[in-house]
């Protein structure tokens, strides 16, 4: 398969956790070069001093982000915070890079929605109409065809792999859902700040956001895109004393007759094609552990004391297939690759 | 206050967390000796030798679990697996000594359902009908006065102490309570088990038991008690990579058009005068960390958008209000002692 | 007990790790209340609001720090940065209040060294002389009398207290002494840093300052105080994936033929009226969770092989006797209080 | 390259961390099949019943351990407690089978030191002769052309390689070596144990063995075949709460005059041809969370103060480099693979 072309990739804020964990992927990949790494902070060091454990794997050194850098590579990754792709995208997607956009900054389609979360205009709202969701569950043709990409959150993928079957089938309430999700301490970024101390959340839990979190309207904008109806959705975001992964669970209401069995068999019938989604056995409890370091999604279905409620369990490693995995899975579909290439690490147990 | 008489106490089960818990919390008491600590297996050890943070504190030796030298007590302490305060508890009740019980041999009045989840037989169904419900919150004035204790189980204390003012007030809709629970891996207790070792739970998040949990009759009874009605709840504990703390997470619908402001002060007026459970301002997100080590429970409640779903988060360490703690604080009731005599220990943070 | 006076204490810096392990122990204290505590940054806001685990335990803000409002306390804890103390007691004394300093200003007496060792320069030689070094099992004379203490650090506190038999023994070669000690990250203090995020530190183990740390030429000073001779001492200090606590792993060579139980024999001896230390059996390992949130400090002696090595293992909490807990222990021989007063919290086990 | 012939690997004992990791290691590589898994307690379930992050990777069962099956591979790995190897590797080699062996079984040519450590007798004293000590920066030839390999154990790996460039270049005084070794708990094993638990372990650190550990004499044997002279090591053991991951921290005393930048030469040259050996620049301070996950051994050294103890800073993944990774590099030197196949996993940052 080596006879592939390679690829030049960019990736624009690369002193982010979710910069390095594209470098880890990137480096694994089969077709891909990893050709520029930018860090306005850190441009200029070499990329080993800040990140010790890629000493002999990453010879480069950060640069600044210049469009004209980047505009050599094949595909541009941002891995930034919001603002940042909304401004560099146009000229390098006019230059022919393909850009896959890991922040926020295209994932909403209701421009006015975007500016009241992010709180700042959205200069874009001509190449918002062509970004892809980057769902490839959900949008894998579009994502072929398309030239930018709005990679989805870590929450959202959660929430949506485990919500998706259900909503689609038309079996729950859809003004009644409930997303409890547990999330590590990587979620929160690679920045100095007193709360993401380890004597803050090493021994704790806690919720936050619980009145708004930014991602509550991509989840919801998602599964309306699904269903075509309005959601009702209840999403409170935890912080877990652990680095990696997110454990989504989900609650909804059955508004029709059916056995927990056949839900399960709705599950795998929807999945059983994708290579980073499993479905474990009715019953089964899904460990965040059990995928990270890996692209992979594992769901669970529980019907508690039979009764009308369906509680869903979800995991990924918010890092992975909540961010920089996905990335890759959708850029290997942007370039016709196989769409596992470069994803087959094995979770890290223990 | 150190005129009024010190009293013996005995605890059944001392190897466990609980017990060594307990032990903790009585040597700190102004009016308790610990006359005898039993263990079947390491009769005849000295305490220190199982627990080295204890040396030079607590000079004794785990005995054998015996009535005789129990009866010489004024109160035991059970910190057991079930089934076995079920049969000591009378023959120490004829002796006049009083009975804490941590397990949940006396917890659920409908022994029906307790066989059934506990899978032996109830033999205890006369002295069942004298136990006492130690939830102080809701039964001081009972609790006072009465000779065998039911101490609540750690999930239900956190989720009833969360759900009651909503509950009391007859502002939600009975019928469709979640309870999103999370735990420390201190709640397992303290027993060889592969699920328990660090590499296994140390980096992780996970559910479990989703499908139906000992303690959801307790909590559903608790609930039903207090509102005379039928209670349908979805309970769905999880382990979080912690060693103490519980963290509830309760979802339920209003049926009532009513301001997050005006809950507050409900929440607020329910519990001003209770010296272990603080309503945090409005919007608040309590810290599982922040209570750790204490007996209190913080609780904060949140109106996400503004809809008809209201979240209170409710927290506290799973050893001290959700065991231990609470048992002391049941003592100190019976014996007519300050509620908050040898339960003054601030949490430990960091 | 509580007929004697209650004293003010104030705590100047009360936004760090140090600062809130001082409000923990002082609001246990049965002669202390506390009268009032500083924050330049947060100065204005109640404490509960940056320490919510003090809600309805401490109803005081945070103030500016100013000697007029301090003055009136009868003794006065700096839990700040170097610098501080060294500009402020001055005239703190000069109106009769006690100084307490868990800063390093005045733990040096060699003022070159101290100046090398924290680039600025001592402004206060003639106050340095007057200083009392804060170790109680060294100094519990000077200190009852003194009226500013140098509290030691924790990383002095942990080696000092586990070679001190040894040394005033004359045992081992002073040549050759090796600290190798492992602390958890609150050590690092309570400031916005990347590399005290939890991603960072939780699940990894590193040496730092390994080439040099400013505690070494405080651990020599103390050994040298002891033994009147040269001490050659090799220090390198580790961040363990854990909030509190500190193992020190201590080397020396013996230059006389003893045996351990000769060793031990003198351990005990040297420690048998000491109400916070505590010399386990032969062979044991202590743990550092066993003494977490504890004013105590566990050793064990070994002597692998037989050979001329002997390993001394010494546990503390760094907050507690590393920090706050031996201030405590210091206040209460000024004040002529029982030593262990406010200091009988037990170890947080598990 | 993936013309080159595939070969068949079986793998003995794979209920236990070693196993696993090996599975993780061997379904990534390019040349093999792993065509049988064995456990005695859970022979005939499925694998990824037992470890659910390998479902839909490992469509296997285990099997009962019987030669008749694992003589159909080309290799057999055996990670296993010790005493199993010892029995089971003269019939697969009769076979023809290459075996490499995890356990301690054939690490020490010492008969009478190994069964002083083992505590049984040493079956196989002509196989000893044979088996080669698998350390590829030592053994290389040796390994290349063996049919028994005894792999280090996770502490000599990282130790050894910490010191070997001082010793071999005569340095250091071989009399006087330590070894304080930090090791995350997963290096305990995959046994129900009670101080294994999160709850005994997440929160604390402790030495172990210290009096001594069975990992001693194999360190001593394996610098002494490497100086040919006499070493005098004393060995600390000590338990993290981490999962992953060894850091050694070694200490001895120079006999020569020579200056750090000179040592630093001597390590880079010593490793400069070594794919998974890297010396980080003079005064780095290597984190064992930068080879998490990698086959990877990161190096460091230190001259505090200038004086004649050198410290060298060594870290290891304790399941990789430290045991399933060496196994696998082993492998590939024993088929003429190139030695990285299969081992080019980054490290798991953060």
């Amino acid at each position: 398969m080596n006879m592939e072309k390679t690829i030049k990739a960019g990736i624009v804020g690369g002193t982010g956790y979710t910069g390095v964990e594209l470098m880890r992927l990137l480096l694994g990949h089969p077709h891909v070069e990893i050709a520029c790494v930018t860090s306005r902070t850190d441009a200029g060091k070499s990329i080993a001093t800040i990140y010790p454990h890629l000493t002999d794997l990453l010879d480069l050194a950060f640069i600044e982000p210049e469009i004209e850098t980047l505009g050599s590579c094949d595909v541009v990754f941002f891995a930034t915070p919001h603002g940042i792709a909304l401004e560099m995208s146009q000229p390098l997607l006019e230059q022919g890079v393909l850009v896959i956009d890991l922040s926020p900054d295209f994932r909403l389609k209701d421009i006015v929605c975007w500016e009241h979360w992010y709180g700042q205009k959205h200069t874009q709202p001509e190449l918002l109409k062509t970004a892809v969701y980057g769902l490839p569950e959900v949008n894998r043709k579009a994502i072929s065809s398309a030239s930018l990409i709005a990679c989805p959150g870590c929450y959202p993928t959660a929430v949506q792999l485990g919500f998706l079957p259900l909503l689609e089938a038309g079996l729950v309430d859809l003004g009644e859902l409930i997303a409890d999700v547990k999330s590590g301490v990587s979620g929160a970024g690679r920045k100095a700040a007193i709360s993401g101390l380890m004597s803050e959340s090493g021994e704790g839990v806690k919720a936050y956001a619980a009145s708004g979190h930014r991602h509550l309207p991509e989840i919801v904008a998602g599964l309306e895109a699904v269903t075509g109806e309005t959601v009702g959705l209840t999403f409170v975001p935890h912080l877990m004393p652990m680095i990696r992964g997110i454990h989504a669970t989900l609650y909804s209401k059955l508004t029709t007759k059916i056995s927990l069995s056949e839900i399960q068999a709705i599950y795998q019938q929807r999945y059983v094609d994708e290579s980073f989604v499993t479905v474990l056995p009715v019953n089964s409890h899904p460990d965040s552990q059990d995928v990270r370091m890996s692209n992979r999604c594992q769901i669970a279905i529980h019907q508690p004391q039979g009764a009308e409620v369906i509680v869903v369990l979800s995991v990924i490693d918010n890092l992975v297939k909540g961010a920089a995995g996905q990335a890759v899975q959708n850029m290997n579909l942007m370039f016709g690759y196989a769409e596992t290439a470069g994803l087959d690490s094995i979770a890290c147990y223990p």
